[in-house]
């Protein structure tokens, strides 16, 4: 994915609240390589899985127009959590941008806690694996 | 209103994109001013106003820090169709920095279209007024 | 380019502002094509293309995860303005979406008016074509 | 401030990433209220302070249109670092939604770090006090 105009701030660098959105991108694609896509989750099985925390190091800031590849890695799967942590960095010459995590409930579209289906649990911890 | 630092992109202003967000608290704050909040019609009346069309003119940009108004006018109201116009101003000088409209319908969850409800209509057309 | 999820909003579509990225990255591609990146002119020429008005009409909204294309067309060049136009598809049943225009200044640094640098406008100028 | 439209998604509740922008809202206003605002120190010293590492837990969702409240304290200064905590609350019950700290170098336009100016370092130990 390229760095868009708007995610830039007045610095001239990409703004740090993006890479937020470059990281769901990550786990977006994971789970769609994995069979699940997030959109049937939330539309067939009603399961949604919200943010209950996150952590990001910023190490060399992404440019306007640079091409990025975000690493994704489903690093553990809980009853009712899971956790994925991601690797940001600039395709032309590999250099790590940077690094970062999410932990997700599993809730229903009330917002309570459900337990994870049982067919995912399984499809996701059968293929932890990088993408 | 301030201009948010993400809000700014690299030439050092406000990306244009956010003004239809500016646009949007403008119009938000005259409903609830005539007494029927947005969030109210949505959860309330299940009524949404979605954007048909809008349209913006720029005319000195924005920067970071900013105090900012935006005077929003409800300049006609249909069965189904309203439509609002803005003037966005800096407050320091009350220089002029754009003007805009939009013009919504009224669709009710499902997305399909919906005679604007009685009471709603009335309240807007008793009250076109600037705030 | 996908629906994200940061760019729907509680409507359960994409949010009107968000069209706006989305022609940004059409005309940003259109003029790699053309061989003049938007990234390079700004850092090698120092020309900015800040857009000074705009229009939108929205017919279908874009939902989560759909892709979806921008078709983008430079419709006239003068010798300090720039117009494109833009028509936004769902890739899966070519629904048209949206359609819209920007027109833009080209300025300094310092943001005061120049002219557009002749190389750009006869690179405009001659493939004013669609992607 | 009070949660916008285009912050919701289509789960209905604020999107996590714009709890980042409400967390520099706060360190805006705390470093406004100690007399060195942020725009300043940027234009006048050329001092940025780009966000190295960042945190946050999310215990109830923010909606659309709640009136939220950061409460920013800055617990550490060094020769080139500063640390935030943030605690976001919802207005109207005082329920705890969200917390989180952003760490910052202090670098140059060029991205350079440098040392902190000596009268923004002694500003900051002097007062480092919730907002």
């Amino acid at each position: 994915m390229r760095v868009r105009y708007p995610e830039t701030d007045r610095m001239g660098v990409a703004y740090h609240g993006h890479y937020l959105t470059w990281f769901e991108l990550g786990r977006t694609e994971l789970m769609r390589g994995l069979g699940c896509t997030y959109a049937d989750l939330e539309e067939n099985d009603g399961v949604l899985f919200p943010v209950v925390a996150l952590g990001a190091r910023y190490r060399v800031p992404a440019r306007y127009d640079e091409l990025l590849r975000v690493d994704t890695k489903l690093v553990s799967v809980g009853a009712s959590r899971v956790r994925f942590e991601y690797r940001l960095t600039r395709c032309d010459d590999e250099t790590l941008l940077a690094t970062g995590f999410t932990e997700h409930a599993t809730v229903g579209r009330d917002g309570a806690a459900v337990r994870m289906p049982r067919n995912l649990r399984s499809t996701l911890l059968d293929r932890p694996s990088r993408r």
